[in-house]
């Protein structure tokens, strides 16, 4: 590597991809950013972007990216992110997961350096592990499409790296969260304590591994510059925490007198427990999650009131309004 | 199912596909054969074909298929089915394994009622097991970039089948072989032969099971029309044989006189043993292969000298000439 290195990040205009280049840029890498998205000047320059190239990533796309640079690391973060975009939309939901994940590898491939790409995975490739936290070896059997498609996905980077020598790292992600995520539970949560609402779908005792997305964001980048082998494969999670505690937090944070009710229904494609294993990532990468759970949370209520308030005043209306 | 079940077969044109075809006709279905090849109005008829579509296996050109008929079942035989293939061009042999199923599973997703998918898989999503006879239930590990993007299209097919109750057969089928193969060890054997060599790659002690083309055929026609349940798996092969003995026999057979020798070089993607058991695929299905080996080879050796004689009297050069 250069002494600057240079990354690509697909999907860097996402939840993930946005505070990726950003912890990739504090370390001191020149970050490009691919994808699709708007940016001002200023949020490009908060994230840390050197250059925003706005395209599909496709396989033709990619191959017509002009890039001056020598590329050293490529963190892919593209994709829906969502199960039960999955369930609605397979084709698309595949697409996204595994058809872009062929793109960027043969992409690579072709390169005549093999820059390492950094694969975002899910914990949902794992499906339900029963009692107990997974580990990188647990055996992956998944319970949605989603993770279906994350899982072939993991396959494409496993063959490339055998029979190509792509170096890369895999790295399932559990509950991301954190300031700016305008979808999943707790924007949900939120928008219903907005509402005066505190009723939720599932038992309450569903059991989750957050992970604060700065705290995401710095495993990818550690796993991108820092990788041990040309093949591994990463848990990331942090704290375990159930939905009910989860919720109870929230809406005593945002002021939500009602009691937070679960209606006891469970929801194919969601295991009861999902919780990590991370000792290997600790100890290989030398990652120490920093944002505990209470703390991301109460940033969070910050977060959405602040932002409720700024829409407030530029006087748009709510989507969900 | 109507009484004359309309099937369509997805690379028709193929070697496995025309068989599959006429097994198919034989057993009363209407046929419609879809994918590319040149077919004249005798050869159609020969191969059971009422209908043939000429087209890209693609969502798009599959949603514009115009089908007043009711299909029952559909066996999909397009992909490239070549190992050497899938390191040359991995991206192509992703398109045709791994895609291709995708955009079928999603058109028959989206159809009002939904066919039966007959997927034919290969025995390279198991990799190398050692010294034992594989079972449906063996732990899938591919060892060359078509074993992975088989394995990815079966996840696939487990996705569509749990998740959108599309009900699916997949066959794992061994070495298939027969008169019309114009590739692979047997292929290029006989054609080494007619050149007055007999030097071959590999130990010779590589353990296959070798199964005829028609037993092939009848073993997925018998899973697209007697099927046990929602999902199944089928192991397809036949008889074991080590590349030494097959390619001796074919000598033979052929008055090849000089020795078969063996480089003694093993090949990455190219396990030491790869066999079968069939116990299942017989109970369940009835399944009763009747080509045996010795005659097979006989058969393959007289269809490749009256080829040999046909293009010689038609002037045609080879192209391995």
């Amino acid at each position: 590597m250069t002494t600057r290195p240079c990354t690509l990040v697909l999907g860097a205009a996402g939840f993930i991809g946005r505070h990726t280049a950003r912890s990739l840029a504090a370390k001191g890498c020149t970050v490009i950013g691919v994808g699709h998205g708007r940016w001002t000047a200023d949020e490009a320059r908060a994230f840390g972007l050197h250059r925003w190239i706005d395209t599909d990533i496709t396989l033709d796309a990619l191959l017509r990216l002009d890039l001056a640079e020598h590329v050293d690391c490529i963190v892919h973060c593209a994709g829906s992110g969502a199960v039960s975009y999955s369930y609605a939309e397979p084709w698309n939901d595949f697409q996204r997961a595994t058809v872009t994940t062929a793109a960027v590898l043969e992409w690579i491939r072709r390169q005549p350096h093999r820059p390492r790409l950094v694969f975002v995975s899910s914990a949902a490739v794992y499906g339900d592990q029963g009692d107990t936290d997974t580990m990188e070896t647990s055996m992956r059997s998944p319970i949605s499409p989603y993770g279906f498609h994350k899982l072939s996905a993991e396959m494409l980077c496993e063959s490339s790296s055998r029979f190509f020598g792509i170096p890369i790292s895999i790295v399932r992600l559990f509950s991301v969260y954190g300031e700016g995520l305008r979808k999943q539970l707790l924007w949900d949560a939120m928008n219903k304590f907005d509402r005066g609402e505190g009723q939720f779908f599932g038992t309450g005792n569903e059991l989750r591994d957050w992970i604060h997305v700065e705290d995401a964001a710095n495993l990818l980048t550690l796993a991108g510059l820092s990788p041990q082998s040309d093949f591994e494969v990463y848990n990331g999670g942090f704290e375990h925490a159930s939905t009910r505690d989860v919720l109870q937090h929230l809406a005593r944070a945002y002021g939500f007198g009602p009691t937070v009710a679960f209606n006891g229904e469970t929801h194919k494609g969601n295991p009861g427990r999902l919780t990590s294993h991370c000792g290997k990532t600790s100890r290989l990468l030398g990652w120490t999650p920093t944002v505990r759970l209470q703390e991301g949370m109460n940033r969070y209520v910050t977060w959405f009131k602040s932002q409720r308030t700024t829409l407030a005043l530029s006087g748009n209306a709510r989507a969900d309004e």
